[in-house]
């Protein structure tokens, strides 16, 4: 299969990353240029050794441009993506896909019309962190998984650059959420119910530093998401509960453990403890041989990895991993809890 | 001042603790005697040297009893305090005060007419953890406190007898809820906002064996407060959040830390860390000169131990520690809570 020759246009942190790391042979794509509206930053790629394009119009004509790789501010996406896929390039783009659900929907049009790949670069679909977590979701290992709390918590507020402003796309929830919703949604795949979300604006910004989201699935399911940029202590990255026992990731590190009931608790066998000012038996610890302590799965991703899949949508029809109504479904939800935010209401399905 | 002489109806596993350890000579009141509607725990408290009446009639008839401390099922809570209030007696009641805060309404009256003292034993206004919080709360050591989360975790279920059911007010909203709710009221002292709130059936009892709720105060602190009976892994029994930095307290046993800020974080001098399949500068840990870690604080009540202040009300007319305001705010909360899980639906006040 011959390598899908890619531009990447927008050479920043994200940009410079999949130009760097990410877009390579054994995914199925080269670079084949770079460009930036930043002169500084197009003369960094070309010191790196990368073909810089000039203008856009240029990458869009070039006629063995086949894709390119949009890693700009949010608010660029949807214009920067119609104007490839009129160009009949194939698109990746940086998450989140675009600033709204409608804006989404002219693109999946457009993309639809030429027969062109439109996917967005929800990469965090294989985190180990997350495999590990849907791993259990699908093995049922500490069975059916009932409560599942996923958290991101940094202490940085938000670093300077668009993504303090509105205009531009910025705030916590298009950033990290987007991540975050997106692994939820694709690892219990069922409808959701409803949602209650609450934004944080502890640094004064005109955009979120942080949210909470409550959702509740069809299944039964409930799932928190939360983003906090001004954590000192983090809460660990996953916390999640099955019938049968409760899994722990810390961090990034995939430090955690598993603890999971050895049968019935003996409620005749439990010892009242003193809980502060207080006796609990409800609240005291099981007895050592009530649960057992299992080391935590194997990250196993059974899909192909996001580059690889890309390529393959575009040589061989593939299936793509990250699926347009997937998508629409992510921007939908970020719609709702911005919705749920402001009005401070549930919102339902 | 004379001991307030109190009778203990109901020698159960609260009311025992209330005679042996809680009703004590330093807390000006002590044991006159102890009446359960069980022969078997009659005997029991009867073994243990406390002298047991025959009957609620002769409890409540007997002139030199002032006081009844009510530890039954919830469910009879109002009716036991109507008896004694109607008798003259004064009544320390334990928690959740009443079914409802319509039968809370006509006990409050009672009391009010008679001049007799209603206490409800919210006793864990004295726990330490919550105590220290409540000092950071107050001092501000680490800024305004904007996020406050209180979770009691166990893995036991509801251990079995009538805290499974309905009808006697059990549940874990009902049990341990209304205690952290009543920290969390008595803490931040500010109208409630709204209160988006879930229950837990996972034991497929009648009752809920866990809740989640989120409250947002006028002053816009956000609180969660959960309680849960299927954790094998627990997550911090406090989880704070101030504008300077974050506190956390693991357990019962006070293990926990606090993380300040020391001035401004320099966002120029962050470097991106690889976090799962993506760079993250905003998760990247602060750099070791930006936080500083303290010590937690004391555990201080700046207000009398619940007995103590029961007996200064009765004999000096001090201002009750746990009010009946309270008490009904906490009820109504409760209620909101229910009404919530229920529409699934965010209640605002």
């Amino acid at each position: 299969m011959n390598l899908i020759k890619m531009v990447v246009i927008g050479f920043g942190g994200m940009g410079s990353y999949h130009a760097r790391d990410l877009i390579a042979a054994e995914a199925g794509a080269e670079v084949f240029g770079v460009y930036d509206i930043d002169p500084v930053k197009n003369k960094q790629a070309a010191s790196e050794g990368f073909f810089v394009f000039d203008t856009l119009e240029a990458v869009l004509n070039h006629p063995e441009v086949e894709a390119v790789l949009i890693a700009t501010p949010n608010d660029s996406h949807q214009e920067l993506s119609l104007a490839a896929l009129n160009a009949g390039k194939h698109v990746m783009c940086e998450k989140p896909a675009m600033m709204s659900s409608l804006e989404l929907e002219e693109v999946l049009s457009v993309a639809s019309e030429k027969e062109l790949t439109f996917m967005v670069h929800q990469n965090r679909r294989w985190d180990d962190d997350f495999l590990i977590i849907r791993n259990l979701y699908q093995t049922r290992e500490i069975g059916e998984l009932f409560q599942i709390e996923s958290r991101v918590h940094g202490a940085n507020g938000i670093p300077g650059d668009w993504r303090h402003l509105k205009e531009h796309g910025g705030g916590m929830v298009l950033d990290w959420g987007v991540h975050l919703l997106d692994q939820m949604l694709f690892m219990i795949d069922c409808p959701l119910q409803s949602v209650m979300a609450d934004l944080s604006y502890r640094l004064g910004d005109p955009v979120d530093d942080g949210f909470i989201a409550y959702l509740v699935f069809e299944n039964g399911v409930r799932a928190i998401v939360e983003v906090g940029t001004s954590n000192f202590v983090k809460l660990p990255r996953w916390y999640v509960k099955g019938f049968e026992g409760t899994a722990v990731i810390k961090d990034w590190d995939l430090s955690g453990e598993i603890v999971k009931q050895t049968g019935h608790v003996a409620h005749n066998d439990l010892v009242p403890i003193q809980a502060g000012q207080g006796l609990t038996k409800t609240m005291a610890p099981p007895s050592e041989e009530a649960t057992t302590c299992l080391p935590l799965p194997e990250a196993v991703a059974d899909f192909d990895y996001i580059y690889a899949n890309f390529a393959k949508c575009i040589r061989e029809e593939a299936e793509p991993i990250v699926k347009s109504e997937e998508v629409m479904a992510i921007l939908r939800l970020i719609e709702a809890i911005f919705e749920s935010a402001k009005t401070q209401q549930t919102i339902h399905f």
